[in-house]
């Protein structure tokens, strides 16, 4: 199977554990909404990709891996786009949570997702010794004091730094998914922090990116927010040709961060080809 | 060290965690604000019971399940604070989270307590193969299908099975609250289940009959609000009399299902006091 097929896998699984005998079924059907159908997927594609690198010798603690931290991104979507915080529509195309099923569905489905990422990794029949620090991996990385939550936190004080904002709103979870592939897969934790977290400041940039320089067909949400609502943006502060260069030198850093391993290639590739595609369609008409 | 102040301690050290360098100031203070000065602590003091009961050989693990259960509890407060759900004002005598951090941090508060309840256990320094059946535990009691969050989603549905409501949303964490302290004392947790589930509805049933029949200077948040928002309530299914022969009821199947144990009598002892300790005062009065 492969890994795009594995992370919708271990996402159903996962699915499948909160929807037992009496549960509410409108807030199931809440969660389904906001994890499918497929986003990118690029966290839980770093983490599998980590772990093979890695040499993992199981699949199951992996793909639970994979999910929990797209879960967590997931509920991280559904909480911003409340109306208290970004108040967005439409998300990956099609109406955000809360306006398909009400602000107080969206907050639970936030919160049953949360847990359901601890649940899943828990549940993996294996080592122990694997899951307790992983667990505490992915912890880290959704709550205080610098995973995603903290990184949200920041549009609430009244001075932001913003490399700290985007290190802990995005950076968190992109290096929470590279360790978590290496710990899931049994290996040393070290090297993979540093390279999880210059991606997620090259996924951050190229998100900036993309709300001030692509349209609404195009990302599948709306743009320009950031300038609407005054957000803390690269974009804001280096002007968009100065970003595209911003983010060309993030790329290659990671490239340069990947630790030794024996299949760095496939590494390298993903991350070449994330690159491509996050970048705006006129920008990339523009470079050709 | 008493139970009460081991729990603080505990309590005090979870938030600790979440504040590192580089942590968003207003959100640890909102956490702190959702956590202390204390409640009635009644879920962990039930978790520490258990243990006891259990003859726990180390207080580590059980001192973190109980903290674990209380974060659960305080976001859990948190959340149904929000203006979506019951937008209540108050809480434990002082402004709710969103009065007084706004609705953005109220939100960011109870996600961060969620995942500070999941890292404080996976962060003691013990046998692994006691905190991964534990995190279950915790999970299922704050999650999908049937934990606090299924439970509350139970007021989103059209048709609310007003048992599997209460079970959910209040039994959930008392059953949990009494597994956890078996299993973080490293016992079976046979019959603890049953113990927490029956002391959970009477715990709901004594939350209702003073929402009805107590004032809100005596339980320091707004009371008559069943009603007011026409939510389920056993009180307007049995009225105030019978609401209280139920409860009493179940009081006494409670002490009946304390599993054997070598300490049977120090949890015997704090469910009566509880029981005493719930009762409005004006029916206590007249019951005297």
């Amino acid at each position: 199977m492969d890994t795009v097929g594995r992370i919708e896998r271990a996402l159903h699984a996962a699915l499948d554990l909160a929807e037992g005998t009496g549960s509410p079924p409108r807030l199931a059907e809440a969660m389904r909404h906001a994890v499918f159908p497929q986003g990118a997927r690029v966290r839980p594609r770093l983490c599998l990709a980590v772990a093979g690198a890695c040499g993992s010798d199981d699949q199951a603690l992996p793909d639970a891996a994979a999910a929990a931290i797209e879960l967590l991104h997931c509920a991280s979507l559904v909480h911003d786009d409340l109306p208290c915080f970004d108040d967005a529509a439409t998300r990956r195309g099609k109406p955000s949570v809360h306006r398909a099923f009400g602000e107080p569905l969206a907050v639970l489905a936030g919160d049953a997702l949360i847990v359901l990422a601890f649940q899943a990794v828990a549940q993996v029949a294996c080592a122990p010794q694997r899951i307790v620090p992983l667990t505490l991996v992915i912890a880290r990385s959704v709550g205080m004091p610098a995973g995603i939550v903290a990184g949200q936190a920041w549009e609430c004080e009244p001075k932001a730094d913003l490399r700290e904002y985007h290190r802990a709103k995005t950076g968190s979870l992109f290096s929470a998914a590279a360790v978590a592939g290496a710990v899931a897969a049994g290996a040393s934790p070290d090297g993979w922090r540093q390279l999880g977290e210059t991606l997620g400041e090259a996924y951050q940039v190229a998100d900036d990116l993309r709300d001030a320089a692509s349209d609404e067909d195009e990302i599948g949400k709306p743009t320009a927010r950031d300038a609407a609502l005054g957000r803390p943006s690269v974009v804001a502060a280096l002007g968009i040709p100065g970003t595209v260069a911003h983010l060309e030198r993030l790329v290659a850093r990671a490239i340069d961060a990947i630790p030794p391993c024996a299949r760095a290639d496939e590494l390298r590739a993903l991350i070449a080809s994330e690159a491509r595609r996050l970048m705006p369609r006129r920008l990339a008409r523009s470079a050709a």
